[in-house]
């Protein structure tokens, strides 16, 4: 078996993606994930570009994968020692470093306006600042193709000066994303035959014209041994080659199965679903259904002739087996497939129904009925358990809210400040008593933290006999979409909380009102906590 | 110049995506919109298989292209001619029809269950069928290429029999979507070298490894000559080869594009991002940023080096003029972004500031403290033009909000149902005179929309002068997401703005209260539409 390795730039390209701005706590998630799904190198960023990248470099995780920091070769004139941007980023202390130069001519002596000598000297002379610094140098030989076809002599040039100074990888990028898959493989072939070895070439592409994937796999064909890629294909413009999509390829399908290896093990490929859909969640975004591998709808048979085939034999209409990627089968709910997946489900709640129960028909047509109106149960777990028990008739009563009011007010305080504050009143009745509770959205440091805080402490604050079961629960996130609902635009709000021994769960409201959907997230919240705590079956 | 022939299945494949249905009237305006984008072969769908396909085919509208209705081959047993399914299809009137049937040995023994013999015949007396109507006959040969590998000689024999029958197209289906690029080619040749001519071949994917793109142009390579596909990529599980990235790289990509001539010229080329736009608003989907050429974020460039390059040569970063698919650049506010990225925004807005001038750095100061606080200019363009404005001194002041309130009520009404209401009250400042305005979140219906919509609703009220600009201005989008402002979680808002002119802005709010950070966002909404109605520069 030949070794292929994975090259995660999800933290540093794929912050390029529009709308995409990584805090440097999310960096530390994602950078674990990656850890855990087995690829070799993770691309943390470009230290001193911006405070983000150099506080996660500051304190990077420790990882099994080679940690690696974002740059570009010294500048033309400064000595590589004396180049501060360079330094910046081989402070940073990485084992290994990237740095991106110019292979196309026209982008020498266009965009840079220097000698396509003195290029190639940069780039020597910076490969081997990171050598002689004891680093594992990587050359991003940035519009490497582009540069191919229009010099190619300049462009060998180029990366052969970076492999001579003593490269590990000399990554050939087609930064614009236009070269198509049969020339990708053509040029990677040449640039073997010209003498840099396979071994010795990544490549990393982009998906412009939706070829990202297959470029990467062109190259691979001819030879190249490093394959670059983000989670989710996030990325610059339409983003990188995607590694959700090329893991499971390279994993499963042939000819790559039984001649290549790479750092993923079958048991972590099966978390690529949740890896996948875990990074949206940071990201706030709505996974893509048709994600190949991972999409909700990458083994949804809709068509009639493909369902029934698929309950006869899965292999009719499944290139692969959903579960060997963390995904699942999706059969239209109406028939007996749909109905097995139910009990399953229920039965990892600990609510176990008979096979042919007519509850599991009742509660398929609620879930509908529900998602008709904006609820979405993929991720919200608990709402979804909380609505089993109330068709099955096994939700406990365990108190009632009468009414509500929040108030929010912004105005100047004494000091001719604009200041604002939420207060909240809950009335509720709990084991026949009414009980009305106030509380403010005032923190620890008199910040304001709005109507939704306001309220979750007024709920929790006097609920009798289950407030003390409340007390290690807290808000860990709190995710809003528009969606719609019937013929509206309504408010999905997703909470996920979070109890002392750091057991997490979601719920989910849904209202045209935001402070509504917050609320009804919320009950289900502690509704679900303390069924939870009292050992409800 | 070779002839490709483009056949579009968005009408019927694509309705096989999840969560898709469209209607017959939608069903009309997609064959129009394909019709004007100069494809050859429009699926119209299963006449007979839903009464929605029927309708559409007892008023297909009139087209250039040639309208072809869709169904499998005579079941066995039953004569072509007796066969009440197949009838329903050839009654639809179509001049060209395609029949999907099995070349895979499996499936035919095992899914239905029948002889290899019986079902060749079956495939052989649909087509003659077809031929003896006067009809152009297609044949789709699902799951052509894993029966190709499973039993070379039997899917040949399938394929050879509908050719022998006198199919006009023979189409070799991945219908699983798992055979990759390098294979398709591979079988593709070898089925031309076995005597099917290229030019009575057709191709259809699905992007299951997000290859289909790939896999269909490894098709054509192989000699190929009719593409399947459909608008956006939609289609069962993955989608299908999406016809959106095919048709501008067949018609501007090498090879391709001096190779071959399709039926889609350079202007209704231009009108390919508009296309592709409403089939999402017919969907009521959000558009993919990131898709290939049509994407908002195909020609966004926010890596700061990209985005300088961009200035002096758009060449330097874009592998196609975004122009020839009526898409557009787009250069983002970031922090990653320079001062030139910095002045042609600020003249987009029009705003002109001298090169070297020091308020491009205090603008960038101002948005890199705000990105800190949490706040994102990436599509916020209109709270952007705000920020400098302010900067720069050209901020006109148009009203002071002093103080608001708004409440939200959840109850039992006088019918013991529990209703919830929002109420707002809002006091500005404008043409030195104090104003209060209240109002309720009641819609039409008597829905409770909200306490974002009962602010909104207060503030346009009553703002003297102003309140007339604000009358069609209506909020089309609201985003909301948690993110990191300082060291503390926070909410930001984004919110999309339209006037009866159909132009659209984006506004941003950051604030640990959600009620605030909408304000803020809903304020600057409507600050930047009075400022652009009165022509301020």
């Amino acid at each position: 078996m030949e070794r292929l390795y994975l090259y995660d730039t999800t933290l540093r390209d794929g912050q390029q993606t529009q709308g995409v701005q990584f805090s440097t706590d999310e960096k530390r998630q994602i950078a674990q994930a990656l850890d855990t799904l087995g690829v070799d190198y993770i691309e943390g960023g470009w230290p001193g570009a911006n405070p983000t990248d150099s506080a996660f470099f500051d304190a990077a995780p420790a990882t099994r994968a080679t940690m690696t920091a974002f740059g570009m070769t010294a500048r033309n004139g400064i000595s590589a020692a004396n180049d501060d941007v360079l330094a910046a980023v081989t402070n940073a202390g990485t084992p290994a470093v990237c740095l991106v130069g110019k292979t196309h001519d026209f982008h020498v002596t266009r965009a840079l306006g220097i000698t396509l000598e003195e290029n190639t000297a940069n780039i020597t002379r910076s490969v081997a600042h990171l050598v002689s610094l004891g680093r594992e140098a990587l050359f991003d030989a940035e519009h490497f193709f582009d540069g191919y076809r229009a010099n190619p002599d300049y462009a060998m040039q180029a990366i052969r000066a970076a492999h001579e100074a003593g490269a590990r990888w000399i990554v050939l990028c087609d930064t614009n994303g236009g070269t198509l898959p049969a020339e990708v493989g053509r040029i990677v072939g040449e640039v073997i035959a010209a003498g840099i070895p396979g071994d010795r070439l990544g490549i990393h592409t982009h998906d412009d014209t939706e070829n990202a994937v297959a470029c990467t796999l062109a190259a691979i064909d001819a030879g190249a041994r490093q394959v670059q890629g983000t989670l989710n294909g996030l990325g610059e413009r339409c983003g990188n080659a995607n590694l959700t999509a090329l893991i499971p390829i390279l994993s499963l399908k042939e000819p790559y199965a039984s001649r290549f290896e790479t750092g993923v093990t079958r048991k972590a490929l099966a978390g690529l679903t949740r890896t996948a859909r875990m990074l949206d969640e940071i990201l706030n975004r709505v996974p893509q259904k048709q994600a190949g591998f991972v999409g909700s709808a990458a083994f949804a048979h809709k068509a009639g002739l493909h369902a029934s085939a698929i309950l006869k034999d899965p292999s009719t209409y499944e290139h692969i087996d959903p579960a060997t990627v963390g995904n699942a089968r999706i059969i239209p709910m109406s028939n007996q497939a749909g109905q097995s997946n139910l009990r399953r489900r229920l039965a990892e709640a600990g609510l176990k129904v008979a096979k042919g129960d007519p509850a599991l028909a009742a509660i398929l047509d609620e879930v509908k009925a529900r998602e008709a109106e904006g609820y979405s149960y993929d991720t919200a777990q608990a709402s979804f358990e909380l609505l089993a028990r109330s068709v099955l008739g096994r939700m406990p009563e365990l108190f009632e809210v009468k009414r509500y009011r929040v108030t929010v007010e912004r105005r100047k305080n004494k000091y001719d400040q604009m200041i604002s504050l939420s207060e909240a009143v809950v009335v509720v009745k709990v084991d026949g008593e009414k009980r009305l509770s106030v509380s403010e959205s005032m923190d620890e440091t008199g910040g304001d933290r709005g109507p939704v805080n306001a309220l979750s402490k007024a709920l929790a604050k006097d609920l009798g006999q289950y407030s003390a079961l409340l007390e290690d629960m807290r808000l860990v996130d709190f995710k809003v979409r528009i969606t719609q609902g019937g013929t509206e635009a309504v408010t999905r709000v997703i909470i996920d909380s979070e109890d002392g021994q750091g057991v997490r769960w979601s719920t989910v409201g849904v209202s045209a009102n935001i402070v509504d959907a917050s609320f009804e997230a919320l009950l289900d919240a502690i509704r679900w906590k303390l069924i939870r705590d009292r050992g409800e079956t």
